[in-house]
């Protein structure tokens, strides 16, 4: 079952009540402040005084990344640990979120008593409350359930939650990732089974008027006819359009043809279109739905995990060029993603495996827990179950996507931490010809080599470089490059379109949950790195 | 030579400044408030209490769209003029903005000495007006000079004010059209002799990189080389792309064509394209600028009237498609427009006639003084001559134009008011074949009919259709339709795509100023306002 996060004020009795409820619902109890201090090895106290309050809230975020991927739990959160707006995401994607609540003079009796909190020092009248309460109103906004711990008792608050949770549906496992764009804000809905339920889930989104279904031959035959009758049971006026399978489709033409249909169709400005697919479909479908009578609605329903945790996430829409991949296209943010995994029960396993890849990358430069979590799966890692596991991979691998994208949303700069093994990994795709390499495997040998590099240059750490081999292997079995001459790797890269000013800039990991940007490699050190990398 | 707005909280000496300024300079002077009271025929302390202050501001908003199109005259204006801020527009635009200031305890004393002020009533202590002051902050931030009338005698605010006068240039009279559009936000420059300054003007906008100049055969014969040399010589590495000249080149096979050049050229994302030519130019060009690599830079050189005042400004950009015009585009906000009228000599008369219909246009629906500027000019209406008049004429019509994209930047409602006329005008487009009227004319025409019809049901006053004919029937003297039946236009208008829930929706002038949208006609009556309009 999914867990129940407390959240509310130092005060609200969040740590009294959460051992209760927890015994109550059969679940475990977690307190984020305690595991900081297990982690920190020193009290809150001295985490505050020592290191500063940034330093804290860094180890808050990894304690919240941790605690996220559990279930079954309740987990008592740190006052302010709601604050920074991707806690929020995690909690309110992975549980039920309940807020406890009390009147600020309750509060003031309840907190003056306890001088050892490190916020608690500078209140020292009601009103001091009052007014931190005021700035702390956006983090205490967003809760499924809210209980006023001032007028009930502990065990009347109990009981109310208790009998609040019994009303929810034990079995709902999808997960909702919410990415904030202000008025371009949307949902990424995971969990499985999904399809049948993308009409309504368009409509609780907002959605009216007509749709167009886009999709590819392939894709359409194992799910149109699904998506078509979910998008006509919600009532949705809906026609098709297919395009060719495959990247040479990708085209300005392609997407000449769509307008067509969109006009066939008669596409309005509020109409949408949904893309059912992986990254070609969700890219040209994507451009059209941004250029159509300059922009019309856009719902990305993914079919592979690539598509699912990297191309639907993030607006960035794009066709090839004959001189070169995703030179044309626009930003435009979809209106919703519903990414149901069990389409990807007929990805070819070398797809799946190489989709792996990017939910580890991901893990990678931003969320150590999940590549831990994924780590201990092996199983999952190397083919597809129908699992709730899964799921949270999937979720937390997107909230991984909408935090960089969200700090960055058009590319000027931050995106860049998500290019690492990108430069390498294109050189590659262009040294071995279109079509051998999966994106995937491209992209994790490039980490490999671009780590190996670093590792060589004394900029990451040979822990980083290890656990980069150690989950990056089983991935890449399928893959014998030892036909290929390093050399020409290193040739194929100055040709990258990513090099500014003549120079070929790599963003590299140091260690996990770290990456520089714009960093320059010696050609030889490059060459041997890609060697070794290659021939794993 | 322009003229000089004094801005700054009530107390801080304007009207005691002002004549003393006007006077020093050979400059005639107004005050804004003496104006309102004089429009208004009551006192402002009246109109604060019987009309409340909504009603006075607007007031004020229309003494400020006057006065802002006088020249060689000093304006004291009043308080909070500058709150709004399209005013603020008005005059940093056309004026030297001048910002008097005062230390509040100063401005205490002063003010409590004159009760008569009716937003002085609410203060009684100093500290109230440190808050009023900081409240009015931005209000006053954009200025060109700024003096303190609480350290310096009046005759030394005088003399300082005289004196940096005397260094500004006396024969400067571009003006500077700033659209507010938070981090897109982007000048308006209007003139003449500006194509020789566009290199410089880019730098000071911020442009850098490599620069695509995209044209059309026939402007390029006249201006291309004016414009290339001008961004050579800011240092600019500038390449040329040229589309055959016409709406029928409005394609994307063109659009295609021009990213070829792009790679070729090889732009980047922080590169720009410049765009020199009318609104085909700008839209193909815009439209390219929007989707090569997902957004790169654009500047608007437009060469035609209508351009300059409509679509150069707004960041719309579209490419025609087989089933309809404009159906396939971007919204891509310039970095910069730079509209120098010399361009204009070359235009052919009906074109430029046509394109004034735009201006008159942007009077009728939200400012009346620029329609009574235009009124009184009416050789600068029918033929070009390069005038500081049409500058300021030019400049407004911008701003309008401004105010309107700033309140609605992806036409989602508010923009619907620059349709007047535009629904009857595409079906007279249609129904005489493209390429028989001008745009302009077809717009003309479409506003006589339409507003002809709302006069018909009692929606438009006899006044404003007086005034209508009186204006826009100078611009039509070349426009012979008698051939054309009602009917057919009245067909042509059931396939227009502004069509909504299959009923055609009309965007109306009700009077001079006010707009009313979503309005629908009867059959009969429209047929018979058309024939009322195109046989006039």
């Amino acid at each position: 079952m999914k867990s129940i996060a407390l959240i509310g004020f130092m005060g609200t009795g969040k740590s009294t009540i959460g051992p209760m409820l927890a015994e109550r619902l059969g679940m475990s109890f977690v307190e984020t402040d305690a595991l900081i201090e297990e982690t920190a090895k020193k009290s809150i106290e001295r985490i505050f005084s020592e290191d500063g309050e940034p330093a804290f809230r860094e180890l808050e975020r990894s304690v919240i990344q941790r605690v996220s991927l559990l279930r079954d739990t309740v987990i008592s959160c740190g006052g302010g640990a709601t604050i920074d707006q991707r806690n929020l995401r995690l909690l309110r994607m992975c549980c039920r979120v309940i807020l406890l609540t009390a009147d600020p003079n309750v509060l003031f009796e309840r907190i003056s008593q306890c001088q050892s909190r490190p916020l608690a020092k500078g209140i020292t009248r009601p009103s001091d409350l009052v007014r931190l309460l005021e700035q702390r109103r956006d983090a205490y906004a967003d809760h499924d359930f809210c209980a006023d711990t001032g007028m009930l008792t502990v065990q009347e608050v109990v009981d109310a939650i208790v009998e609040w949770v019994g009303e929810q549906d034990p079995a709902d496992d999808t997960l909702r990732v919410p990415v904030f764009l202000g008025n371009r804000s949307y949902s990424i809905v995971v969990g499985s089974g999904l399809l049948s339920r993308i009409g309504t889930e368009m409509r609780k989104a907002g959605s009216r008027g007509k749709v167009l279904l886009f999709s590819n031959d392939t894709v359409d035959s194992l799910y149109g006819q699904a998506a078509l009758i979910a998008l006509s049971e919600a009532g949705f006026e809906c026609s098709k359009f297919l395009m060719a399978d495959g990247e040479s489709y990708k085209t300005l033409e392609t997407a000449g043809r769509a307008y067509a249909a969109c006009n066939q169709s008669g596409l309005e400005r509020r109409s949408s279109i949904v893309a059912l697919g992986g990254g070609v479909v969700g890219d040209v479908a994507g451009f059209v739905a941004g250029t159509y009578m300059r922009g019309i609605g856009l719902v990305q329903v993914p079919t592979t995990l690539l598509a699912m945790v990297d191309s639907s996430v993030g607006g960035k829409t794009a066709v090839n060029m004959p001189f070169g991949k995703n030179m044309v296209g626009v930003f435009h943010q979809p209106h919703l993603v519903v990414a149901d995994h069990e389409t990807l029960e007929t990805l070819p396993l070398r797809d799946y495996r190489a989709g792996m890849v990017e939910l580890i990358k991901h893990g990678l430069i931003l969320n150590a827990a999940l590549l831990d979590y994924l780590v201990k799966r092996p199983d999952m890692i190397l083919r597809y179950e129908p699992t709730t596991d899964l799921t949270y991979a999937i979720a937390h691998s997107c909230a991984v996507k909408a935090e960089v994208v969200e700090s960055d949303e058009t590319d000027m700069g931050r995106r860049e931490i998500l290019n690492v093994g990108h430069t390498v990994g294109h050189a590659l795709e262009l040294a071995c010809g279109y079509g051998r390499l999966r994106h995937g495997e491209a992209v994790a040998l490039g980490l490999l080599a671009e780590t190996t590099a670093a590792n060589m240059v004394g900029l990451a750490s040979d822990e980083c470089l290890a656990t980069l081999k150690e989950c990056l292997s089983p991935l890449l079995k399928d893959v014998h490059l030892s036909d290929i001459d390093p050399a020409t790797v290193c040739e194929a890269l100055e040709s990258d379109k990513k090099k500014r000013d003549g120079k070929v800039k790599f963003s590299v990991l140091q260690r996990i949950g770290s990456v520089r940007l714009g960093v320059e490699f010696d050609r030889m050190v490059l060459q041997d790195a890609i060697a070794k990398a290659t021939h794993l």
